[in-house]
């Protein structure tokens, strides 16, 4: 009745341990040759049964992956790809939702069940990638990233972005330039926040504080902290926002206080999500390739969990400036839209 | 060094098998006590091994849930509730993405490696759920259904929303009346589709096809069906989107082709997403209780995993208009702008 790993080697013309390398997903497989033992164990209607594999090989060929809101447009942008990513591999994503009661979180992790983990909103402090390392469970950073402990991690070059932001807004004559940035523990808001102050600086550019404003990464947030911002005065006549949904939030309150975007207000935002590019909105912002990001952490969890002991590494995504609509040179300073 | 549940029990103040009961998940212990044996085991350190419990219970105390599109907005906002939902019953939430290749899903599901199944986006003929019936595996339908096999569902009142939409564009005079529908094969689409013809058809008025579009729920199709709507001759005052995603495509269409929205042209859709109450859209929509919803499917999926052989249940999620920026009453007919 039940159909053998043998037989699915014989339908697709391979060795058995190649069936078995290949479904497990192990290195030294070809595309081609996966793909062959996939259709042959589906046309029979192979089924691994997971919990006897996992006695037998103490893996679980599960990876955990650790979000925090699922609600924020970026998350499943990058949710997609990294699922498609570790499918390729060999492994399921389960996906753990990091609240406020962070024990549960650590005792899903722990229960072993995960052969890995990919972190993606890790707060600086935070105390999972220090309970992870205690008990050797592989992980990768993946876009968010702390100092300690040390892991793999792909992110992007968020200080690069941002230093594009600062020296575009200088270059269209902007002199009161605001900024959302995003909570302090991420080290995306850190390094964003770096970046365009540091770009800022080299022209002898300080930010005042009361140009600034710090929340979390969603709508609601970018919309409240702009109003506050336009309630300034002189208001500031152009904003970066740390990522596009705080943007996108800003630009909808520019929309209902009545303030033309870009002719009174430049809004640059900063991930190129895929609302930056509707046709109301045009966002400018700062682009990076989420896909590759997130195949390259998908990748360097695997080898870890085979090498567990090779160097740390860091891969950099680079970013590039996105011109659309939502910037303009500086409008004239005695604009009474502007000074009031 | 290992800490057993007996010193669980001991701390939190009830008997063993009551921490074995609030651990599992299983009925019979408030939520008070359940709240009690977590703090303890999370203050001990307690950790469960879940494939040790899986051999001793055969049970795997994980839920998969299917989806197919990760990135449509809707979907994040019911994997949120349903993540806590079933955290609170005792189940971890395992997510499948439905791709194009189902035998993939398929293995994963029938691998014995899940106690149930949430379906949420199941096609009409879809092979799914007769393989999960004919397997034993208790699922239920959530948001979308499928006729055959009969299992417990939560869906919202398709029909009677879209029959709102229906008769408050006959309400407001419109005449030239188009539709832009989902997919054939989903239930949401065909419900609403049947719902909005029926509140015409009361009133006497048929929707001429070439007033009809129909695509999958996603913003590029909404846009692109729009401007095809938009280059009929006469164009249409009104067009009814079956979701908020397809009515956003369609509102930003309408801005690139300068056609005022109300003024020149009503758009109405349905789910009300965050999104639609976005200061720039203000999108009138029909909105259903999508917690309450998810919350009753993971309810009644609990419900079958412990009695198999219950009657089935269908939990229909009552919806409302809600009127907000997006409709007006049907411009002059000799309007240039309407008749181009």
């Amino acid at each position: 009745m039940s159909v053998t790993s043998k037989e699915v080697a014989r339908i697709a013309g391979v060795s058995q341990p190649t069936v078995s390398r290949a479904l497990l997903g192990r290195p030294g497989v070809s595309e081609e040759t996966r793909k062959k033992v996939m259709a042959a164990a589906a046309a029979l209607g192979y089924v691994t049964s997971e919990i006897g594999r996992s006695l037998s090989t103490r893996a679980t060929r599960k990876i955990g992956v650790v979000v925090s809101d699922l609600t924020n447009p970026y998350y499943p942008h990058l949710l997609g790809p990294l699922h498609d990513e570790l499918d390729r591999l060999g492994y399921r994503m389960v996906v753990l939702a990091e609240t406020t009661d962070t024990t549960t979180s650590l005792d899903r992790l722990l229960g072993h069940t995960v052969d890995g983990v990919v972190l993606t909103t890790t707060l600086i402090g935070s105390p999972l990638p220090h309970e992870l390392a205690r008990h050797s469970i592989p992980f990768v950073y993946l876009s968010r990233k702390v100092d300690e402990p040390k892991a793999d991690s792909c992110v992007v070059d968020n200080i690069g972005g941002a230093e594009l932001v600062g020296c575009k807004l200088l270059d269209l004559g902007h002199q009161r330039i605001g900024a959302i940035f995003g909570p302090e523990r991420t080290s995306t808001s850190r390094d964003r926040e770096a970046g365009f102050r540091g770009a800022l600086a080299d022209a002898g550019f300080a930010l005042p504080s009361r140009m600034v404003r710090r929340g979390t990464y969603d709508y609601e947030t970018g919309r409240t902290l702009m109003l506050e911002l336009l309630d300034e005065h002189p208001r500031p006549t152009a904003v970066f926002c740390a990522n596009d949904v705080l943007a996108l939030g800003g630009y909808n309150a520019a929309f209902a206080r009545g303030v033309a975007v870009p002719e009174q207000l430049t809004v640059i935002g900063f991930d190129d999500i895929s609302m930056a590019s509707w046709d109301v909105f045009q966002l400018t912002t700062v682009r990076h390739d989420l896909g590759t990001m997130t195949q390259n952490a998908g990748r360097l969890l695997a080898e870890r969990i085979h090498e567990p002991d090779r160097p740390v590494r860091c891969l950099v995504t680079p970013a590039e400036l996105v011109p659309r609509r939502t910037h303009a040179p500086c409008p004239i300073s005695l604009d009474p839209g502007v000074s009031s």
